[in-house]
């Protein structure tokens, strides 16, 4: 008997998906207004950072916030949840899950997430997967959030083995970015959002690294005008990046520059806020620029300029300053193994020409990447 | 100061894709050549149902499958797992994608899922979110999942409070249908696919549906032609609506045809096996039609026919069949709105205007839906 082989084919019809990232001042308790086309007569879920609770926090961003959307929606619901990236994890995307199936939702409703990267993924990714897939909205409220994770799309949770292992990609219907609210965050956490914000520079703008480097006592007294700059520019490098490559088949990758180093630290510190994203990504970004040195991809000079400029801003530059995580080589290239760029076994990272010129080099050895760390911790 | 708005645009290619189903008899010891495209000298985890593990099975279908793929994958893991929908949930879901990790996958690895449709949904949705997607195939291993779930890319898991809740839309790389293995099938189950079989007749083909009242004897005995034919007819229909509506934002619906009562029914079994699904569906396209007779939108002629040929195949056809289960008509109607076809707390259901053409029906009314419930109850 013959087998029959039938085709399914799917018309997956041009797509020129857009959505808009609002950058301003003073601009959540205007939210519904901005956001009217979005959530007017929807039912709305916002998923925020307990931070934000009304009981505990110092500011009433989020009252203003919830004030602005509550004359537009038909129904709005709450759930708060810890930041940290402790709380990216199954068990609390379940709970978030069924929580917003308790409020009977449809595929009409809208979930926003109100906080930091941790809150955009986990909500992102609980829309992404609920009834296959609902609408959503960033309101990233750290610099962090602001210039890389609420844009492009990537949402999900930390497995036990790793960082961000499991997830999806779903683009958010809009991004609302104030600059206000940065005036909430801790000034560890703005460092540690700095070190993304210069990594957009050294992946394809040397002009914009050097603006960096000569504006940065403005930046860090929270110079506004600087600061809309400086997240419009790196909104604009990312968007840049990931319009032909929206689930990272290619170019998407260079935004990981540092990354497979700053995941493997991250995962040696167990997410308990010894060292946050942002200072790892700080420390895998000066191993990528040794590496390209040592490699003699770039030059000795400009890791130093990248290096310098890291240790102006007090993040940690070196698996020296983060001694306390008790890091090996062997224990590192384990977890380099699990990053999702590889192919077949072979590593890849990200490295530099020079300040400006990143590029994925496929194909490292373990060899060359063993005795590196070795020097390097 | 004005907010700068900056928009990020996806340059999404149109995409046609296109899978292969490859429906034949005693295929699974050519699987290798088959699939070879998708898994050669690629690491692939096969994920299992449980029944066909080498020591409790009665046959050796999964056997000569495995030993036929063997040869041309790099590596080759295997999770099992139960099947039974009770296995759908978040709990399996996160043990699957947590021991697939241990393997060090990567994003150009593929998940095969081998069994029903239980292990179809849970397996693809595990390949959908694992790195934010990997691909995956379909070797479905009874009557229900060769006829529905194994085409068109639905994945997911049950929630606490409904059934396929949580999930994606990620199609296969391609399915393959042994008729053979179906002789490995309880009756029971078998029975209980050939109610989805006949729902695509109701839906849009009259003339299906005759030629299944007609030949049904030589299909309850097995005659691998007709099951060809049937199992191949089937298909065609499915991939013929979903090809314009992959995300079922229009006629994809139609599929649903007796699915809201079924979902209903379904979770007041809890999904403990007095209630399989194609029983359940059996019985909600048989209230679909009561309700569309009802309605006065299909003859009671009509209704009596589709009545009758579930009845001959030995299904339950009214709720009377399950009293067992203790249903309520409030109770099914709290679990309507868990609808994921709803609008804005509109309930929507498929109806009939006559065997061979469904419609979507938007707004039906709580109402019209307790009178006719507490007839039927």
């Amino acid at each position: 008997m013959k087998s029959k082989i039938l085709n399914v084919s799917l018309n997956r019809k041009v797509e020129n998906l857009s959505y808009p990232i609002i950058i301003g001042d003073n601009i959540l308790s205007s939210s519904g207004e901005i956001l009217k086309e979005f959530i007017y007569k929807k039912n709305v879920i916002v998923i925020y950072d307990s931070f934000f609770s009304v009981k505990t926090s110092p500011n009433n961003e989020f009252e203003e916030f919830v004030q602005s959307i509550n004359k537009l929606t038909t129904t709005l619901n709450f759930i708060d949840i810890p930041g940290g990236d402790q709380t990216k994890n199954i068990n609390q995307l379940n709970e978030i899950i069924e929580k917003v199936l308790t409020y009977g939702i449809d595929r009409q409703n809208v979930i926003i997430a109100f906080g930091g990267g941790v809150i955009g993924d986990i909500a992102g990714f609980a829309a992404s997967i609920l009834l296959r897939g609902i609408n959503y909205i960033q309101v990233p409220t750290t610099l962090l959030s602001q210039v890389d994770s609420s844009v492009g799309g990537k949402t999900g949770i930390n497995s036990k083995i790793g960082k961000n292992l499991i997830g999806s990609f779903h683009q958010p219907q809009a991004v609302l970015a104030d600059i206000n609210i940065l005036k909430t965050l801790p000034n560890r956490e703005f460092r540690a959002g700095f070190a993304e914000v210069v990594k957009y520079g050294l992946i394809k703008d040397l002009e914009f690294f050097n603006w960096l480097n000569q504006e940065y006592d403005s930046i860090f007294i929270y110079d506004k005008i600087k600061l809309q700059k400086m997240i419009t520019k790196s909104c604009e490098i990312k968007a840049e990046i990931i319009k032909n490559d929206e689930k990272e088949g290619g170019k998407r990758a260079l935004l990981n520059l540092g990354h497979t180093f700053a995941h493997a630290i991250e995962s040696f510190g167990n997410f308990d806020g010894r060292i946050i994203h942002g200072e790892a990504v700080s420390i895998g970004i000066c191993l990528a620029f040794k590496l390209s040195n040592k490699l003699c991809f770039c030059s000795t000079d400009d890791t130093k300029k990248v290096i310098n400029l890291f240790q102006k801003s007090k993040l940690p530059t070196s698996l020296h300053d983060i001694k306390k995580l008790s890091i090996s080589t062997s224990g590192m290239i384990q977890k380099f193994k699990l990053d999702k760029k590889n192919r077949q076994n072979e590593l890849t990272f990200i490295l530099n020409k020079r300040i400006g010129e990143s590029f994925i080099k496929h194909n490292v050895s373990v060899n060359v990447l063993t005795q590196f760390l070795n020097e390097e911790i």
